[in-house]
């Protein structure tokens, strides 16, 4: 299920305890409702967050919290995760979701909308119960914040001719490596870590999650519907243009220009011509190089942590993590 | 601009910076979004939930927090309303409110999607600087938590004629009155109240919103799109059915069957026949007695507050309140 996960015993451990978690949570009164959150419990996904708070929280020493208290928060970060990805299927109009159908499939955008935000009240009611009090509160709304702004400014940009790799940097900072750097930072904030280490978790949340994000971005270029179970070149459909495009874009903007001039009436033929020209000028190449840069970035940084134990799993798992996605 | 909150000068200036509050949190240093978040502020409502919360706050004697905090409370109850109506209009594809264009019809339904999301985020924000470590953090998701079940619930019954009123009155106590308890209890809450006190303002909240949100249901079948500026007997077209058409329903199911089975096929000229068979059969007539006995629970219950001089006002607000919407 988790397969990042196999090779932790610990962590598999404590991540099973995590899916029991959400799915506990997921139940209400109202039998109008129990049937979509059973659909909602039911689809857990791989785990990616949770797994990296919980790793990060063997970086210290000390424990301030108990053991079910660290599963809340787990479920907290894997919850606002999910949270966000019905809505981005929403967005989207994905029928599908690593192969299975999405809620918006099942139910209709309707229901997907108070689904996610139902979803939202739960990582809030967790956060309220395992941390209230505690200064994480407001990294925990800072970083959901930042995930959306992400998002919009994302949906504002779509099919822009005129935006960079920064912006492009920027909203992924936002949409996907607010949530791992938060992961990171809160796995280890709650063993009373020197602030330094704090903070260079942090960063290595935010690294592996930028490369995460632009490796995930390549697979709609190179990836196929089999291995990724979903349709591939689907971004540029949607005018969502990731750094494959972009770079490729600034060698010879002339030979684009005509293709994503036509925006969402671009014709499957012509995204295939998108496709030959992203190949054509190596745009997959210059953002597996990006990615590569972060990649060694966070890879350095698990370097100089100082619990060299903790440090060599979390290496292991980054590799195994950003190899998976290239 | 809140009518309501004329007669009560202290009320309407602490709104003013309510107003004031909301304004300031929604901008980002993001250019792309910053558009949004200004249409956003500009739309600012009629603030009866925060005007409740600051009267009530008003029933003790004893302050624990600062005026500032107090408003950010405040300001946290109208977001997070304000952003379950943008959610209920991608939902009812509503082009107004109040007489002005919706998010959704502004922007699209995807960026009203996140918009919604981004107002969550700051409803979580302003909690965490109010009152981190309150058990009213607890409160206000259980409260976030209930006013999405009632609506999904209420989703789930969309053209269902085997519900009940007693459905009905359920999925309201969700949807709507669940927050006016949460403003009225929390008002009180942080004057340190006794607690019987403090359960006293819930119900009285809890009462308040139940008959506001069935004489809202009523203004469906007896408002026009002047008075009210939203198009009339739009819910019987999208399957809501509220207490008029169930009390209506149950003196004369055989007769209205054929009608509602068309469901949202139903064409304007039967929604005109519905409206005739609910003004034949006394449904509004049925849903305002209903309405009156919430309105009278409320009054009875505003009278026995120790603090008389603030009761009063309270329920002189009620009053106008629910008149209002009668």
């Amino acid at each position: 299920m988790f397969t990042l996960w196999n090779k932790f015993p610990q962590i598999y451990k404590q991540l099973k305890h995590v899916e029991k978690m959400i799915d506990d949570r997921l139940h209400t009164n109202n039998p109008n409702v129990e049937e979509l959150l059973k659909s909602l419990a039911e689809d857990q996904g791989k785990q990616l967050r949770p797994g990296l708070f919980l790793l990060f929280s063997q970086l210290g020493e000390q424990k301030i919290h108990s053991d079910e208290k660290m599963i809340k928060i787990a479920a907290s970060v894997e919850i606002l995760h999910k949270a966000t990805l019905i809505h981005d299927d929403i967005i989207d109009d994905s029928p599908l979701r690593r192969g299975k159908i999405t809620i918006q499939s099942k139910y209709g955008k309707d229901v997907a909308v108070y689904a996610g935000d139902l979803l939202f009240t739960v990582f809030f009611s967790l956060l309220t119960e395992a941390m209230n009090g505690s200064k994480y509160m407001s990294y925990n709304s800072k970083a959901m914040y930042n995930l959306l702004v992400g998002e919009l400014s994302q949906m504002h940009l779509r099919y822009s001719q005129t935006q960079s790799i920064a912006d492009y940097l920027e909203n992924i900072k936002g949409k996907t490596a607010a949530l791992f750097k938060l992961a990171c930072m809160e796995g280890i904030h709650f063993t009373q870590p020197d602030p330094g280490t704090e903070t260079l978790a942090g960063e290595i949340g935010l690294n592996i999650g930028i490369a995460f994000q632009i490796y995930d971005d390549i697979l709609d270029y190179t990836g196929n519907t089999k291995s990724l179970k979903k349709p591939v070149l689907e971004d540029v459909a949607e005018g969502v243009y990731s750094s494959p495009l972009l770079f490729a874009f600034t060698k010879a903007p002339a030979e684009f220009k005509p293709l994503l001039d036509k925006k969402q009436d671009i014709s499957p033929a012509e995204i295939q011509e998108v496709a030959k020209l992203v190949a054509k000028y190596d745009g997959v190449k210059d953002a597996q190089a990006l990615a590569k840069r972060y990649t060694d970035l966070a890879l350095a940084e698990i370097d100089s942590l100082s619990n060299q134990k903790v440090a060599r799993q979390i290496k292991t798992v980054a590799i195994k993590l950003l190899n998976r996605a290239s």
